[in-house]
Parts: C-alpha cells; structure tokens; sequence
C-alpha cells in the first residue's frame, strides 16, 4: 500500500489538553500538504481552524470527549455547535456506564439524537473497545448500524489502550455494509497503518504517520 | 481532625466513564450515610441521583470534563443542563491550551459566562495544577478570584498527576479570601486528607474517605 494512500485515509489528529493555536495551525498546514482525510482537533478551535483551512482540508472535532458520559442534551449541543462553527465530521463518544447497564435503547436514542444535530455531516461513534466485552462490542456494532451514524469507531486513545487488529476484524464481521470503521490511538507505523486498512478500516486517528511521512522526505 | 470533620469536607466522587446506576447510587447511599458535602459524579447520572437523593446530599456534577476544549457555547450549556436536571455543584475544567497561548481575557470570560449559566449554584473551577507552570498557576489563582467562581481546584483526576499540598498552599497565598480550594485526584488517606484542609482546602475531590470511614466501622 502507498504511503499517499495510507495519508488518504488518515483523520490528522491533535487532541493534547495543552496545544495551543499554532500547534493547531501546524496539524492544519501537514493535513493539507499531505492531503489527509481531515484534521481531528478540539471543539474550541474549529471555528478558526475552518476559516484558516478554508476549505481545503475537512475539520473534524471530538464531543462528549473522552468519558463519554456527558448528557444526550448536551452532546446534540455540542456536535450543532461544532457544526455552526465549521466542522464537517464530528467524533462522539458513547455513554460506557449505559453499556454496562445494558440499556441499549438509550444508547441507540443517544446517537440517533446526535446523527440529526449533526445536519448531514459525517459522525463517528467512538465506542471506547478497551472497556468492553465481546459481546458489547458485538451489540455495538449493530446499535451503531442501525442508529444512521456513518462510522463506527474504536478508541478515544485517553483510555487504557487503543485500536487493536482484531477489534478492526470484529467490527468488519458485525456492522452493516453501510458503516464504515475508524481505527484510532497508538497507531505508530506505517506497517501498522496499512494492516488496519487491510483489514476494513477507512479511517485511521492518528498524527504519526504524517510524521513518518515528513521524516522520509 | 476527626473523621466527620473530614467526612464534611468531602465531595464522595465516581468519575469513572463505566460506571453503573447501581454504583452510582452506592455513592449517594454513602454520601447520605458518612454526611459528606457532596456526591459528585457523571452528569448523565444527574437528574436520577437528585431524585434519589431528594435533597439529602447535594449534586455535584462536571462539565468541559476532563479535557476542557470543548466551546465556552457548551460549557455553559452543560452547566445549565446539570442546573436544570437538579446539580447543586458544578465543577468545571478550563481551556489548557488558552493557558499556554496567555489568553488570560478569553480564560476569564469563559469562566464568568459559566457562572452565570450556573444559575447561582456552586462553581469550581479545575485548573489542571499538573500542567500547569507556577507563574501560570498563580495567575488562574487571580483570573478565578476575578470570575465570580466559588472555588479553585487542583485536578481532574484523569491527567499525569493529582492533588499537591505544594499547589494547595500557593493557592492559598495567590486566591481572594472569598475563593475557597478544592484538592483533588489521589488523596488517599487520612493523614493526607487532614493535612490538605490545614493547609487551606475547604473541599476534597475523593472517594477512599468514605472507603476508610467504612473500613473503620
């Protein structure tokens, strides 16, 4: 696989506490010379990142982020901001307590509500894989392809551990034709990168193979 | 110090992103039990834990968590939502990234339309000490003292470190006197927890207090 095939698929991420505007605005310059699927950055800079990216790179943004366990409310508030302010792709976390509740319906509800306050955009539903069972990855799968949400996604990369092959496979095994599958947190090599594409994802979260990209020139 | 007095300093915590209603409830059952100042937890838990609580135990509730870029257009909206649902307390987190770029006016304003959307209950405002350089953290101490906020606190809990006695006492000597300080993140005895509140703390983000308490019994 082609390192420009690789940057393609590649969500440019910068989700630091710390970073400011010109660590912001350094991710915005690599995403649109390498040409990158979008950059992932925090809510409170979209509005400034859209009008320096102008439209030559897609702004993606994080809501109910990392812990997942803000109200439905508040998350369908944040991703209608986030779209006002020029996002094009929103990342939103899933309430992990509800999983462990076994409440379903709430969580399909949840990401449907947030699918309309996104207005058409693209939406990436983070389900957090290293705190769940199989079987809740499982159901997962399915909430996320019935909910009208466009991805499905593995990891917010805050938590104990990140994207993992297998839970690339699970997801492709479970979700419907319709969704498509981002692999984020810890993807460090291109090797790694390609194999996560191999094996059905379309979206890799990640800053490392932009990196790699600028070390090779 | 005795126990209760500890006890009363306490905001009886469960921050963790799995967790269920029936241990959410654990805390509300402890928090009435041991009279502690609060229960602070999820704020998709809100609304059930005021019903629960009936006004036995405040809420306590936190917004912009852990991360703290979301849009200052969230946060307040969040605070609201947690005010609306029945949240006594509201603990916020700043914008790091304004930190580093010095964007003192933004950081003020921020907390002061909170505030406001706090609707006068209890405003803390978490400054994250552990990323924070000691000239940054004096000057949160006079940007919080300024705000209208109710308290300055150390940590979120879910970064590279806790509560500090060192970041207790330099708050002490940088905060108005109507400021008060919440330590938290890590306090795990009562040793420790006594010498928090001698240095100046009023309230203690934790949940191994009660856990202690109930040890004892």
């Amino acid at each position: 696989m082609d390192l420009q095939t690789i940057l393609s698929h590649c969500d440019h991420t910068l989700l630091s506490t710390t970073a400011t505007w010109a660590e912001i605005r350094a991710i915005l310059d690599d995403g649109i010379r390498f040409r990158t699927a979008s950059a992932c950055i925090p809510a409170s800079y979209v509005k400034a990142a859209a009008a320096y990216a102008d439209g030559k790179l897609p702004i993606c943004t994080v809501i109910g982020f990392p812990n997942g366990y803000s109200t439905t409310a508040a998350k369908c508030f944040e991703a209608a901001d986030a779209v006002k302010n020029g996002a094009d792709e929103i990342d939103m976390v899933i309430n992990l307590g509800w999983v462990k509740d076994q409440r379903w319906e709430d969580l399909l509800a949840e990401i449907r509500a947030v699918k309309d306050a996104c207005g058409g955009r693209i939406l990436k539903v983070i389900v957090e894989t290293c705190q769940l069972t199989e079987a809740e990855k499982i159901r997962m799968c399915e909430i996320v392809s019935q909910s009208g949400a466009d991805y499905i996604k593995t990891s917010t990369g805050f938590s104990t551990a990140g994207a993992a092959f297998d839970d690339v496979t699970l997801f492709k095994a479970h979700v419907a034709p319709h969704v498509k599958i981002k692999a984020a947190g810890g993807i460090a090599s291109l090797e790694d990168a390609a194999q996560f594409l191999t094996l059905g994802a379309d979206r890799l979260g990640t800053s490392r193979i932009v990196k790699l990209a600028k070390a090779m020139e």
